[in-house]
């Protein structure tokens, strides 16, 4: 049996203004890191141990993992990132107020682009400073499948190839992998193993931080999974996060 | 022109505490980890960038790193561990204090043990709980080759491998390559490029969290090398370094 330990990065300072973010570098506000470091102590508590971590390559997940790597004493395991484990691309909306958005189009449309499993919000303009097109971290992405927006559908057909390129192979070999990516990333991961449904998926929702622990067998199929820790704690974190769509009182 | 960048580890507890640390794995002070993120900074204003990042599998060299990214916002570059780059085996000196040591063999032979070429301390023992033989990090290591202690020959002679397989091959394919290490293994980088002596290079002190500039031509030979900054705070820097195998006062 293996086990995969999958991680959404802690509280980023973009989840706290309650802006969407997407492939935007913001990073992790104090509260995120502590919940990342509590992550960290959670899984040297329970006596997980890894040989190979994946993460994006935005920050918050890559401090998220720093993080956790260094409370369990661990700073020397070999990471990979790739932007295939990125959130899902916002588009146009990158920025943009998730409760003001929704005053002005009204909740459904908000939800909608949030929601939605196979509609993408509007697209960047590829010349708005807001696509990272030229950045080097994206050298090996064609200029041409650069995404300017996505929907879930887009995402999941971006993570999969990394997940049979490098995930699966590495977990197939015995390597104990932890994760550290994003809320859409790893929504991705769960759809994938557990084969949940496009209308099922859309409405389930990944804590910060809260380590995710997948119980998979020789064939990398799933027996159980389960959050680490305090149930209730994960239950609130996850409902916090189906909130941000609402308008502010 | 290819441009080699060494970085020596910030300030840690046991340089604070004048105690000879080798393979154990202590972490940075404040003081270290502010020099660590000056480090960064400077590299960023001089308008630095990287490919590739080289370190040991020691904490303090790693977080040294890691604040060298965050500064330079490049959280997401690839990072290769190698106990190859880990400081000088101390051997059974390992955690004793330096000051102390030269107050009961004298002054002489605690230099000798710190600036001998080719006379090692005396070993730990294999079943000393200071050896870590046994730890996950230096798995691909043969116990039979696992050092109880090292003089910097034996130093030497385990980087230059990691030279020749994995630095050099990456700086003539073109990727810019930093290293975050220790003392004696960036000396025994130095010595290696320079062709220095046996007798200087145990006299030349590398200063924590200082970017030291290699320049080297198509054929990485050195043509010229420089700290990066205020010269006199590096030879400051070095002094303090090489003072401190002298008796506390």
């Amino acid at each position: 049996m293996y086990k995969l330990v999958l991680i959404r990065h802690g509280e980023s300072t973009w989840n706290l203004e309650n802006r969407f973010t997407g492939w935007t570098d913001v990073d992790l506000t104090p509260a995120g890191v502590e919940q990342a470091k509590s992550a960290g102590r959670l899984l040297h508590a329970e006596g997980y141990d890894f040989d190979l971590a994946f993460t994006s390559v935005l920050k918050r997940a890559t401090r998220t993992l720093w993080h956790v790597l260094d409370e369990m004493d661990r700073t020397w395991l070999p990471v990979t990132h790739s932007w295939r484990l990125n959130e899902r691309h916002y588009g146009a909306l990158q920025g943009l107020n998730k409760a003001e958005m929704a005053k002005q189009y009204g909740d459904a449309q908000v939800l909608a682009w949030r929601r939605s499993y196979d509609t993408p919000p509007p697209a960047l303009d590829a010349a708005d400073p807001r696509s990272e097109r030229g950045d080097r971290r994206y050298a090996d992405l064609p200029a041409a499948e650069f995404p300017l927006t996505e929907c879930l559908k887009d995402t999941v057909a971006r993570v999969l190839p990394f997940w049979n390129e490098a995930m699966a192979p590495a977990i197939r070999a015995g390597q104990r992998v932890v994760v550290a990516a994003h809320g859409n990333s790893i929504r991705a991961l769960v759809k994938y193993l557990d084969s949940v449904s496009e209308s099922d998926i859309v409405g389930l929702n990944i804590p910060n931080g809260i380590p995710l622990v997948y119980e998979l067998d020789a064939a990398l199929q799933p027996l159980r999974h389960y959050y680490l820790g305090d149930a209730e704690a994960a239950a609130r974190a996850a409902a916090a996060v189906a909130a941000q769509g609402r308008p502010a009182r």
